[in-house]
């Protein structure tokens, strides 16, 4: 993981998720990658959640994904997640997973949002948002 | 098909869609399912998506599924809807699912609605919609 | 749970299993099944990753669900599941969801399954593979 | 659209592929994708069916999307889809997708793939299938 802090998640591959190739159906590392932001954005202090309830909402502009191995059904999977790059307009997650068995690389990724209203407007978090702001600062500070 | 008049609706399956059995993963009928009744919803006269806007939808209560024979990868796929009950307060869809090729049936199936506001609270069509529920009607009545 | 013993599993409501109604996509619930008799076939000594590699799978012949009440995002989820017939040629289980948070039930259902082996022919599985039989006959005849 | 020539496949929004923000979930574009890129190579002349069945895959080892506007539920969208790259051991996709009511280009993104065999062991494909590879070499330099 080139950046720190990271938050590490645990799952199963499901087997809705394989596909006729026999292995993961590859976009479901999205998914995945969805479950280790939110469960990095509860560790901060705040459930996305509660930042939906709130009115606020966190949409992707841009994702990137490099498949290095394949998982597989049944296979134990870690997701590390951290902040690659904040500011009071956007949020940017960088993203490993992992097959906990030999803790292998299988795939890496990126993903880029802004803060929006419900509307899908872009607001300033610091500004409309502040103490959810100050949590992410200190995570991405941290490293 | 027990139920007349019934609409058809062809789709061809994805590779998203399969799983490492390589058939199609059994969850995705239930999809297909709604593409079927999105399609039927729309030939009476409405869209779905204008039912939303004004305020109304039709979640599930039941839904079951007979398996007969598994969808392929790139198979040509047939949806068959009909209605098979209606009044002012639920709606029950009837499905048949035929590969195309050799007009075998392979999933049939039946989903049960209830009409509610956006709150999903129950509502009586005949008196809130009843535009939507005349067309509806004839489609059921016409069998 | 009409059914014992049964097997719980937790998971938690992913962003990607919401639809537009703000709640649960119905389909999703059957992926949900599928994690909780991968449980709870796990429990009873195989995995079913195991049960493949060995040249058997167990395709669903049939499936019903009743919604009660919708799962939201980010609840977190149990996910009760049964053995409800079992004999040498086929498998039924019964499940029932629940948020954790009330214990409030959401949707139960079932799901008929036949022993086959990779190219999808109906197998006996009490001959085939007795080991696994016998320990799934172990778990079906404690209830 | 930056390359030539360009396959054009539509579909329609499902609910299935909506979340609670009343967009399209943003992994439901890497399989719209797949589909684009499925009905590209048929029109070359060989659907990826036959591809798998003579005993070649072609997963993927990068992923980029830039998502420029949402989805919306019963939107009409057109896949666009060209080669970018072409070398006898990989392909690499470009893709568009627009909402088809006012042509206005809603996400893009590119997919890199390498010939393997059914191990996803890497292969020569103008050496093991040189057929397909002329096909996709003849579109690829009619741009």
């Amino acid at each position: 993981m080139k950046t720190k802090p990271y938050y590490t998640h645990r799952l199963r591959v499901r087997y809705a998720e394989t596909d006729q190739m026999k292995i993961v159906y590859h976009a479901n590392y999205l998914s995945w990658f969805e479950v280790g932001r939110t469960e990095y954005i509860r560790e901060s202090g705040y459930s996305y959640r509660d930042i939906e309830e709130k009115g606020f909402m966190l949409p992707l502009t841009n994702a990137s994904l490099i498949f290095h191995s394949p998982a597989l059904y049944d296979d134990e999977i870690e997701v590390r997640t951290s902040i690659e790059n904040l500011s009071p307009v956007r949020l940017d997650f960088y993203y490993e997973i992992y097959r906990v068995a030999e803790q292998k690389l299988l795939v890496s990724g990126k993903t880029e949002h802004v803060f929006t209203n419900m509307e899908l407007k872009p607001i300033r978090l610091s500004k409309m948002f502040p103490e959810l702001y100050s949590c992410l600062q200190k995570e991405y500070e941290s490293r």
